[in-house]
Parts: structure tokens; sequence; C-alpha cells
């Protein structure tokens, strides 16, 4: 199946253009993404979701897809006999109940006291201050990663910055996403990753940006919780380099859809076709296809 | 992708058989159906969903397949926050606990006081007499729209009678689901449609029917709810014609089953193909296809 | 549709190759599993699931395509009234949580009562000492039958020798998956059934394996989850035999999946195949390809 996708992208493997000189800087990226997957499928990184009630059919199909192994233990009974065995931990807001904040807060105080890396996904953090406060409160717990689109690490930016009671810095007028991303990155220590047409990551420092993905994924339900998942696991196998393996990620995730867009003819044959290319995708297609590059 | 299809349906758009004479009947609720679904795609209505666990996924599908923005929101905590916000509130008692009835209370609630449309899908009301007068206290916080199948219209409207302390009426010995729905309707002042073959769309005077739809829809899980989703995205376009909203709804989610069937071969197959054509539907199939009148 | 799948299988019919002898075992095991598939599309059992939050679309839908009724009802308010109802019920400890936990306990008892069969998925059994705990007093309502794989098996094997202070039995030193089974059969009165490449299912006596089934549907989510739903059907209309019936529900839905890899392109497009293939199955394709023996 995938020397079948192989030969169909790269019909002249030995054309003329593609005499390699030197590796520029997008293709070491694009290789960088496949070793992170590669490893993703031979070291099966056990990563516990607690997600949103929509999600857990998707996330959990993206993660075995992508030879990951999902956990969907949510339990706070179960929390401290089980997320220490975890290799990584996935937290999700986007269904926040009072029955499950506590479980979320001791699941991400045992992944710290075990060293296991997590990441946070504040769907809707601003739609009512209950999840704002239950969102703040987490991030507190340190998340490894957070990722959410524009509006949500704008409005949790915004709130780590009031509540962290470090001023409002006036230089932020023109306060963008981008901002917003790197002020939550310093004050959180947490890589941080806004999704949208293209994608950026930031440690507060660097930024990385990925133009990998299509506009139907929006029309997706969970596909940003997916993602988020998918993050979760890729940071289990190189925690100590979150940034990349973040962007890894979501470069993975995005050229699955690119190419299940080419087949799909509506939102629902494309969820289906990018989840069959996650578990399809090569070598020689995520070197190719990946678009990653740093902003200098 | 729309103008292919389009393509395809009308191969001679110009053929004699297509001349125009004056509109009739059929032709302008069709056209009022695809008034509605391309309002929904204009003004993204952000629609609440407290629905049942099963449901949920492809609840969310359809609507975001339409055009709708959905928010699966169900914390008591969020309601006085975020209901407000939404542009209707569809309740689905399907996975009924102790934990979401409050919720669901003080969230119809809220849609009252924000002169929001919301929408009931009484699921197997008569499994127990706990879900029974669950539903019959949402009743009474005046849901814009009831729709459920024969069986559970019957007994949520026989159940209004007695708990109405109206008196039975003997003329209704021969009570049906039509007869039910009428009942319903002018008892909970609510636009009352019911599911089947063909579907009954009532408030308790008028009556349209829509004949679009296939059996097989039934072999899916949730479609039910999720159509009944898509009538509080239709109802938050055009609250004032709920009953015409309504009809719209279950006459564009009938047709894109129809053009799904078309493609399936089983019912995981149509349930893909149902949500992709939602998303694919144009005017010219909407305005040729859709099957609605009204009963004399 | 089937007829049409028939003849693509079974392109003459009326070949030397095909004259019939006098029936194998294998055929004999085939034409039961035929016989029980077609018993659930007529006589449509009613199947009340109380399962983790990943596997309710999944599990649903699996009914429904084999022609099973499935209600998902999880509130202790409800198990008295609906729980006699139904006529088989099925109880997956996946997504366990404190709320659940008493409503598991109160269904299986009221199966019990209501002499109804009853089918535990033990998932991810030894991942807590609280879902151990949980799993071995449902172990004590009397389960019809207990599916799990081969890890979680021998994991409530092992727990159950020891609650049940019987000693362990020392010639059990090589004790894998097989002898766990027929320990756990014996000692829970349950018939038990260990998936894997081959599956086993076993009374403590018997011994049936199936060699149904590819490897890609592990990369489904809650693919076991759904298989051990549709015992729970087929039970319900043989419960005399709910070792045979166990045998011919994992059958089917192996086949199904064998069926459904032959047009996949990876696990998203292999679920939904798959499910379509439930639906399909005609009696032709049961009678050849099912692959039921008894261990001698």
């Amino acid at each position: 199946m995938e020397e079948q996708e192989a030969t169909i992208r790269n019909p002249n493997p030995a054309s003329p253009s593609d005499e390699a000189g030197p590796p520029d800087a997008a293709s070491i990226w694009a290789r960088m993404a496949w070793t992170h997957l590669d490893a993703v499928r031979r070291r099966v990184p056990l990563v516990q979701c607690i997600t949103n009630l929509v999600s857990m059919d998707i996330a959990a199909n993206v993660l075995l897809a992508s030879g990951a192994s999902p956990a969907m233990i949510h339990s706070i009974n179960e929390i401290q006999d089980f997320t220490p065995k975890a290799d990584a931990l996935y937290i999700n807001i986007g269904t926040l109940s009072a029955e499950w904040v506590p479980a979320m807060q001791a699941a991400a105080k045992a992944a710290l006291e075990a060293n296991r890396p997590w990441v946070l996904d504040p769907v809707a953090v601003s739609a009512s201050s209950y999840r704002m406060e239950a969102c703040l409160e987490l991030v507190k717990l340190r998340p490894t990663v957070i990722r959410g689109n524009a509006s949500e690490i704008l409005a949790l930016s915004s709130a780590c910055r009031i509540s962290g009671a470090k001023g409002v810095d006036s230089a932020h007028e023109s306060f963008d996403a981008l901002d917003a991303a790197k002020s939550l990155a310093k004050s959180s220590n947490a890589v941080v990753a806004v999704s949208g047409a293209v994608d950026f990551i930031t440690d507060g420092d660097r930024i990385i940006s990925c133009s990998n993905g299509v506009s139907m994924m929006q029309k997706i339900t969970a596909t940003g919780c997916a993602v988020t998942a998918l993050i979760a696991a890729f940071v289990a196998i190189d925690p100590w380099n979150a940034l990349k393996a973040t962007a890894s990620a979501l470069a993975v995730f995005g050229l699955a859809g690119e190419l299940g867009m080419e087949m799909a003819s509506g939102p629902a044959s494309l969820r289906m076709h990018m989840v069959d290319w996650l578990f399809r995708l090569n070598e020689s297609t995520v070197a190719t296809r990946v678009r990653l590059s740093e902003r200098s």
C-alpha cells in the first residue's frame, strides 16, 4: 500500500529535478517529522486521554492509525494507578463538568510527579468563566504543550497575563495570536501551538510555522482535539524537544488531511481518508510534502 | 463540486420538459428549503447541544456539514454564561442521567429568558417513568419544536394530556400519531414533528408532510438525534416560522440521505455519503428534489 | 446487493468442485453461524448497553447493521423499569466512573432476576485496582459471557482464583490465556471468549476456536467492545447455547472484517466497509467463509 502510494507521488524519482544538492532547511524539518512518526510507530506510546465526549472516537482512531496506543481513562479513582504507566497525558476541556475537573487536575499532577509530558487543549476557553478558571488552574500544573485556535490562545494568554499580575504590557496593543502565543509560552513555560491556515508553534523564543492542512478539516468535528492527542503521542517519544515534536505532529496531521482531500467528496469522506492516510504515510511522502519552517 | 453535481443531475437544463410554467406549491416549498439551508450556511448559527453520548459525533458533524456551528456544552456551571450566546439550544434525553437533568432544565430556562428557540428530542421517552417525568418537566419549559418518532410522540402526547388534567378527549379513540402530534402541539404550544416513512410537521393547526429520506437511515445510530440538531440550526435562522424551518430541515436531511443512498453499500457508507451531501447540496438539487406539501 | 455479492463470490455454484458430500464439521459450524445471524435479523433483539464513551457509536452501529436494536441506557434511575424489557444486557467497563458502577451492578442484578443473559467486557481490567475490584464485583453477578483479549482474561482469571480463595493450582505454571479462560469459565460459570489472531471460546469444558478476522481491526478503536455487544445480541436469541452463540458472533464479526479488508485502504475505511458487510452478509458467504472448529 505504501509502495503504491510512493510510486504514484514520485513517478520519476531519478529525474534531474530531483538531483540532490545539500539538504535545505525545509527538507531537514520534513525528515524530522518522518523520524518522529516512525518512532511513534515503533515505540507505540501509551497516551492517556481525558478528552471531551465528542472527540473520543476520532482522537482514539487518530492515535491508533498513527501507531500510538490510546487509553481513555478519566475516573479520579484510577489516576494514581494508571497515569504513571502512561507515556503521555492529554487533557481536553471541551465537555467540562464538575465531575471531571478534579480528575483532570489529579492526572496533571500525577504526570508531573512521574515526569511525563502532558498536553492541554483549552477548547472554547472563553465560553464561560467556569471554564476559564478551570483552564487557568490546569495551566498552573505546567503542561508541556498547549494547543488551541487563535481565539482560544488569545483569550487564555490574556487571562494568564491578568491572573499572573504581571501587568498588561502596553506594547501589546496590537496583540495578535502570535504575540499571545509567545506571551503564553513564556508565562506558562509550555510550548504553545496556534492552529489556523498556517499553524505556529513557539516556546516563547523560537517560532516554527506549518502550512500543511486543508480548510475542510474545520468542517469535521474534533479535528483540533484529535491533533492535540497526536501531539501528546509525538511528545511522548521526544519529550526533551517538545517544540519540534509538536511541529512534527501538526505537519503529519495536516499532510494526512491534504492527501485525504485528494480523494474526498465532503467532510465525512475526508475524515475517513485522513485517518487512513495517517496509517499509510511513508517516508517519501512525508519527506517531500511536509511544509515546516522556522521564522527568523 | 456543487457544479459537477448539478451537471450530473440536470444534464439538459434547457430541455422542453423543463420549461417553467407558474411555480406550483411543491416548488415553492422546495425553494423555501433552499432559502433556509442557504441562510444557515451564510449566518452560521451557533447551536448549543445537550445531547446523548451516542449522538455527539454525528450531531456535530451534521451541523458542521450543513454550515452551522455546534457547541457541546452541558455543565450546569456554564449555562448562565453560555446559553444566551447561542442562537439556538438543542436538548436530547437519549442518555439521561441525574447529573444532566438539572443542566437541561437550566439551559431551557436560559434559552427562554434570552428569547432563543430551543428544540427537544424525547428519545425513548417511555423507557422509564424517570425519563417520562424528566421529559414532561422539559415540555413545560416551552420548547419551540419537539421531534420524535411515532411511538415517542404518542407516548408523550398521551402523558401530557393526562398530566395536563384536561381530560381525555373521547373523540381520540382512533388516536394515531398525527392526532397525537396535533394534540401535543396544542397543549405544549410547540411545533411537533413525527418522523417516519413520511414525516409530519404540525403546529396543531397546519400539517406539512415530507417524503424525503430512505429507510436505511434507520440502520444508522442517532440519525433522528442528528436531524433534530439540524432543526435547531434551521429554527435559529427563522425563529418566527418554526413550522416551516422544521419542515425544511427534515427535507434537506432526508434528501441528503437519498443522494447518499445512490452511492452506499450499507449503513456505514450511507452515513458518510449523507454527511458529505449535506455539505455539497446546491440550489438546483434542493429545488428539484425536496418533497414537501401541505395537507389540506 | 446480497445477490450480487453471492454471485461474485460463487461464480460457478454448480461446478464439480462444489458437489456436496456429507456436511463436514466445519460446514455445520458455519451454518450455525448463519442461523444465529438470521435469527437476530428476524427477531431484532433489544440489547441494553452500558458501555464506555469511546465505543458508543460503533457498538450501536454494529448492532443496528446486524439486525439488533441497541438501547444505550445507563442511569440507575431507569434500570428497574428498563432492564427487564431488554432481551440482553451488555456491560463494558472501558471508561469506568464512580457514577456508573452502581448502575452497572443494578443492571446486572436486574438482568439476573429477569432471567436475561448479560455479557461483560472487562476492558483494561488491570489498569487500576479500582477497576479490578469493580470488575470482580460484576463477575460475582454471574455474567452469561465474558469476552476480553488475552491480557484481560489472564488478569481477571488470576484475580478470580485469588479472590475465590481456591488456592493457586500449581499445575498452572504455564498458565496461558486458554488455561486462564477455562479456569475463569469454571470459577465464574460464564462462557469465556479470548480474542486474538485466533479467538477461543470456552465454557470451561469445550473449546471452540475461530480464525475469522484481520489484524487491522485492532487499529480501529472499540472493535473489541463492538463485538462484545454483538455477542449480547446473539446470546439474546439463543440464551441456552451461549457457547455457540458467542462463537457465531465472533465469526460473523471477523468475517465482516475480512470482507471489509478487501475494499479498505486503512483502518477508517475498514471500519466503514466492515459495518456495511454486517448488513450485507448473506447465507452463502457465511456458510462458505466462517471458520469455526472445536478443539478436541
